[in-house]
């Protein structure tokens, strides 16, 4: 879904008005089919004969993908990752706004990044329990994520944004979505070595 | 195999010399049968009744994976991501090794991060053809990253990390990562606006 929303904003820059499943299936190098079996679980936003229409099919997906609300944000690790997430605008545009960032390290606490306060992490469950928080990010070392995850399970957080290098143990009624930059990393270098292998091979 | 990778180097930290593929199978939460032909696939590192030799597996993958060798990485963008990357050490301790990031702020550019110094974006082809260079890591705003991968493939680069919010159109022989930030948090997004209205059904 978040691919057809971002496909789908480029036709509108592009001022596309209608779109064909063959030319979205072109576009994003799917199967015509899988698009029209995706965008029909989402409650039918195609016309046979007349393609979709952009603008409706954006704006519906990106109520699906819960845009057309606001996602109070909580950063814990005000490292390099942490304090790029918070400088990052672009997730603002879109509703997600960073409200708190928390860290340990005492050069951090009490400054702001781009305006956004930096908390003591000791201060974590006291912030929780008077903001509504929606997503808590954990951009901390893998040493002390587990335990980081642990105590916003318990304060009732139920979204998750993993950078941390590890995969988290939360209850099942707690959403979580990682970002695993090492492996995405590894996982370029093992292509390049089975490209060169394979080259070498034929 | 990242994955794997990861989980293997826990249990060398935690003192483990041999695991079954049952044992391993309940800390990664895959079948112990998907294990063993993930494994098998990989040169057979398994010894039936006996377990596999943690850190022999550790190595083998850590080959796979390319690990073994020295990867030098140039950074197209010294903006927030492209700055968090480069201060980021732990890649560097695998073997990955960021050389030189490229931009066009002139506020950025002859400065350096972390000792790593950051070149007017003009200065990309001559940088690349006097240098080795086996990733480039694309850190720019979508409007510029393809016109920008297209140099990188004119200039010889068969491996890119693609941070940019847009799908690369390259040939067959480039290898391609993408870790694209804005469609993981709409997909946390998404995933937390289906289980409010799973809750509510219920």
């Amino acid at each position: 879904m978040p691919r057809y929303y971002r496909y789908l904003g480029e036709l509108l820059d592009e001022n596309v008005e209608r779109i064909s499943s063959n030319e979205l299936s072109v576009r994003m190098k799917v199967t015509a089919s899988q698009i029209r079996q995706d965008l029909n679980n989402f409650g039918g936003f195609g016309q046979q004969g007349y393609g979709y229409n952009v603008q409706y099919l954006y704006d519906e997906i990106g109520k699906i993908l819960g845009l057309d609300r606001r996602h109070n944000i909580i950063v814990l690790g005000a490292g390099n990752m942490g304090q790029a997430l918070a400088k990052y605008v672009k997730f603002e545009k879109r509703g997600f706004v960073i409200r708190a960032l928390f860290d340990v390290n005492p050069k951090l606490t009490d400054t702001s990044i781009r305006g956004i306060p930096v908390y003591n992490i000791r201060e974590l469950a006291s912030y929780v329990r008077s903001n509504r928080v929606d997503i808590a990010v954990l951009a901390l070392p893998k040493e002390n994520a587990a335990e980081a995850a642990k105590q916003l399970v318990d304060l009732g957080i139920k979204a998750i944004w993993n950078f941390a290098h590890l995969d988290l143990d939360v209850p099942d009624d707690v959403v979580v979505e990682n970002v695993h930059l090492s492996d995405s990393l590894m996982q370029l270098s093992y292509n390049i070595v089975r490209r060169k292998s394979e080259k070498k091979n034929n």
